[in-house]
């Protein structure tokens, strides 16, 4: 990297807001509404098509792929599978985001199945992470009940493994290739009282990722980043997680790559 | 048309409060939550009802139906043709919203078979108008790439082609029955930046034609007008896409009849 | 009850933030990100997990379930009675929301489908808990048509009927063992502007009882006056149902055990 991190972060997101790429999510019924105002936040085009009869064929059209499994069945797993096969063939980037993948049976197979499609990125919260990678978890839902420091090995392995890049997103962010390594700092300890907040921040990866999609550590910073940022400013005001929930929003929509420079809190693991 | 439109909207609007019809809206996963808030600020009584189980017994209850493809998938396509058929078969009026039905041959499919049930309003974006009309389009995902002035040849050509009302929405509305055409202004540029909001109109235009079955140009014109109303009231104090969306609803929660007639922006085209 | 009805309300969602009950909600499209950030603001764990490949399974990890058949289908009614079934075999309480269960012969049957299953609590509006105790209502779809007053006669005789708690919601909200019963007033006329309220009422009985599984009554009068509570609070600074929304969450959020006995406006019935 010639330029430093945050520069590039800047960079990327204005970007997004330039060429405004159109992103296919596959993501949960809960995310949906959030992830696609988040998108459209950051100045991308959102697009929810699933449907195995579509999904590959909309992939080709896309700039990114992002698929979470958070309300999982059959039939989407189907329509996940071939967006991730056409996202591969096209040599488009795509993203995992394994919700609660240890929970049941469905979601311990399903998440195989993603997994052997080479997802680019893998965003989850730690205990995802650490169980993705093997290790004993604490988690029950969706929600974590682990720290990201404690992930934090098991993001490297679960990198080197499977050559995506890992995001571990809690009070302070991991991100690895297996190799490079970088922690981000800020947000609000509002951010898990707001439903999919996670989710949607995999659908801005897929934004990120869309413009950059040779650089995936750089587009999972910049992304991770925008939400710290946004977040750090919009607790600033907020009086608890329902106005938190449209602060950020309008945070997010107002920030750009200068603001991004000046307020990142990341550095180098 | 004795009184004049924007009287005629008003009143409109003031009976939709009256009467609270029962509109069965099947739209996509994203736009549920809005369009529900959106019919019930304008007064009335939304039902999100799309299982071929029970779509058509559904219909007959109600007082329009509204189809959305969004997020299709082949379950929901016959559901909303069962919807759409049993409408038919009441004289109930039915709203057709052809989300990026250029995108995919199965959504292109789709919307040739509900074109086939007659929508008594079908109202898109730009690039979706003129898609269906045959022209080129610029649009890509579900975001237009075209403007509506561009669009609005292809909104005639496509009422005198199916009899049915089109609205094209954008910066300028228009709204054609193939002879009689009208342009709206107003709304706010923040629109397009909340995800959902032309899935929420077309839910409107539901509410609308249900008091007013016989005048579909009207009852659209009313809907149109409403958000554009509204949408200009949220962005006076609005800080970006969050903060007005909340301030939309509490504007049109708040909008009556003899507000939309005065501070309604229309002409005859 | 040793200590008075207030008193353990208040210790009941004091007991909500300490333990952070993982509540499996199996609901509409509508309410799922409603539901849960109410869950979230009042400290529970929601996890919206449907399908029949793992509702089953998931239920055995959770300490309550809620169902709901806002936007029924044939696959998510299996995912329910697999619920339902999977909390029955390990004691785990469960809740009925039966919306618009008179409404079509499809949800007629899944409702006397999933009454078979002995939901440990039944919570709907006056027009719902009416038909399902067989009396004649005024209800077309979702919206009640009738007022919780002429309900509660029905609400005993189907709480001993089924051994069910039965709450019917609405400007005062009555809740019935069938020997006990409970008034709740307070709450907010725009709260039923705001779609999927009820819904999310629904997850939040579920997060009480999963901390009280031995007294379904006082939990569920807990969760009912929870929304009074802050719903009286949000509207004092509310313009609307769009600024409604976001205070009622910053609201519930804020409540814990002591200004709930202080503020609850409950009596024997």
């Amino acid at each position: 990297m010639t330029t430093s991190l945050p520069a590039s972060c800047g960079d990327l997101l204005d970007e997004v807001h330039r060429q405004s790429p159109l992103v296919q999510c596959i993501t949960n019924y809960v995310a949906m509404s959030l992830a696609a105002n988040v998108l459209l936040a950051a100045g991308a085009s959102p697009a929810m098509v699933h449907a195995p009869e579509e999904a590959g064929e909309f992939a080709t059209l896309s700039g990114a792929v992002t698929i979470n499994i958070g309300t999982l069945s059959t039939p989407w797993l189907e329509g996940m599978c071939l967006a991730a096969k056409a996202a591969n063939d096209n040599g488009t980037p795509w993203v995992l985001d394994p919700v609660a993948h240890f929970a049941t049976a469905f979601r311990r197979k399903a998440v195989d199945t993603l997994l052997a499609l080479k997802p680019t990125v893998i965003r989850g919260n730690a205990s995802e992470i650490m169980a993705l990678a093997g290790d004993a978890s604490s988690g029950r839902g969706v929600d974590s009940g682990d720290s990201v420091e404690r992930a934090e090995v098991s993001a490297m392995v679960l990198a080197r493994r499977t050559h995506a890049v890992v995001a571990v997103t809690g009070a302070m962010d991991f991100v690895t290739d297996g190799r490079d390594s970088v922690r981000i700092a800020g947000g609000s300890e509002l951010m898990p009282k707001i439903t999919a907040m996670g989710c949607a921040l995999t659908g801005l990866v897929g934004a990120c990722i869309a413009v950059a999609p040779a650089s995936p550590l750089e587009a999972t910073v910049c992304a991770l980043t925008c939400f710290s940022v946004a977040g750090t400013q919009a607790a600033q005001s907020a009086k608890g997680p329902g106005s938190f929930a449209w602060q950020f929003i309008d945070a997010l929509a107002a920030l750009r790559g200068i603001e991004l420079k000046a307020h990142a809190q990341m550095s180098r693991a």
